[in-house]
This record gives structure tokens, C-alpha cells and sequence, in this order.
């Protein structure tokens, strides 16, 4: 049993978004994004099985598809095939956890 | 891909804690998990492989172990084995977010 804090382990970067290891086990990875207003997670895809949450603690922004976005606020929560085309960018600063299972 | 808001998806409820469920796949299950000052989960644990996250999104209470209690609030994410005994009190109105893989 393990207890972290997002606000206490983790801030900012000036220079692309901040990234910490919350956990990682043969269930799932759980990492910290973090995003100052202006960055961003480029749209991506991993060509394996699985899938990603994306949960956005703090701040806006837009999750980034194939060909769309989708506003993103505090409470949101994504989830997505790991091989379908996802990103992130900040409006305001962002903190969002991403579960990754099984993880990569 | 598929986005829900924990805040407009879902409340309180006066008995018992109001559950909300996210997503299910064969990957893993995400569960909302909201809390009135006072409700718990009681602590439990399943003999099976796999482990659980706890994300605290809002408000404040206890993460309940086998023999003790960790402070829970906002940001605070737990990591526990499904098998090992787990639980959640609310001190005051809580919203958390469960995730489990592989899903039970």
C-alpha cells in the first residue's frame, strides 16, 4: 500500500511538460502530467493492446484526437484504445493522471 | 475514446456512498466513488490477483488499512493490492476515482 500526493511530489516545468512516476506494476503504469498554460502532450499512439485514462485534477484544456478535440476540465475523465491517436494540451496550467493498462 | 465529467456524471446520495461507473473493459474498471461527510466504504479486500487505485479529486477523510488509517485529500493517490484489506471514510463531502486491473 503506497500514498502519494500529486501536489506535494510533483510541479511544473518551464520547458515542456512535467512527468512523474506514480507507480508502475505488471497491472498498470500511473504517471503525473503536468502542463504549464501552452504545453502540450503531441497527439500520439502506441500500436499495442490496450488502454489509457486520462484524468484532469486541475486546470483546462483540450484532450487532442485523430481529427478532433475535446474540451478538457477538472473532473474529466478519458479513456482510449492505446493504439487510437491521443494528446493533451494546456489552456491553464494542468495536472492530469494517466493509467496505462496493461502497462507499456 | 470516450470522455465523461465526474461532476456533472454524478452526486451524493444520503444513504451510502453514490457509485458511478466509468468505464469496464478487459483491461481495467474505473469507478466513482462520492462520499457524504461521514459515509465510508468499508474495509475489505478480494483473494485475487490485481491491483487498485484510489484517486482523492475532492474533499477530505481517511484511507482505511488492515491496522491503520493514511490521512486522504485531495490529490492523494493509493496504490494497494486488491487482496490486501482497503477501505474509504469521508470527514467531509468526498469524491474519489477507483481503478482496477484487471477488472473484477
Amino acid at each position: 500500500m503506497k500514498k502519494v500526493n500529486l501536489y506535494e511530489a510533483s510541479g511544473f516545468k518551464e520547458l515542456g511538460m512535467k512527468t512523474f512516476l506514480v507507480h508502475d506494476s505488471p497491472y498498470f503504469k500511473i504517471l503525473n502530467f503536468n502542463f504549464k498554460a501552452g504545453q502540450q502532450l503531441p497527439i500520439h499512439s502506441h500500436d499495442i493492446e490496450g488502454q489509457l485514462s486520462i484524468v484532469v485534477l486541475e486546470g483546462e484544456g483540450e484532450f487532442l484526437a485523430q481529427d478532433k478535440t475535446l474540451p478538457a476540465r477538472a473532473g474529466d475523465v478519458l479513456v482510449c484504445d492505446i493504439s487510437l491517436p491521443h494528446g493533451i494540451r494546456a489552456n491553464s496550467d494542468m495536472r492530469t493522471l494517466v493509467t496505462i493498462a496493461p502497462p507499456i
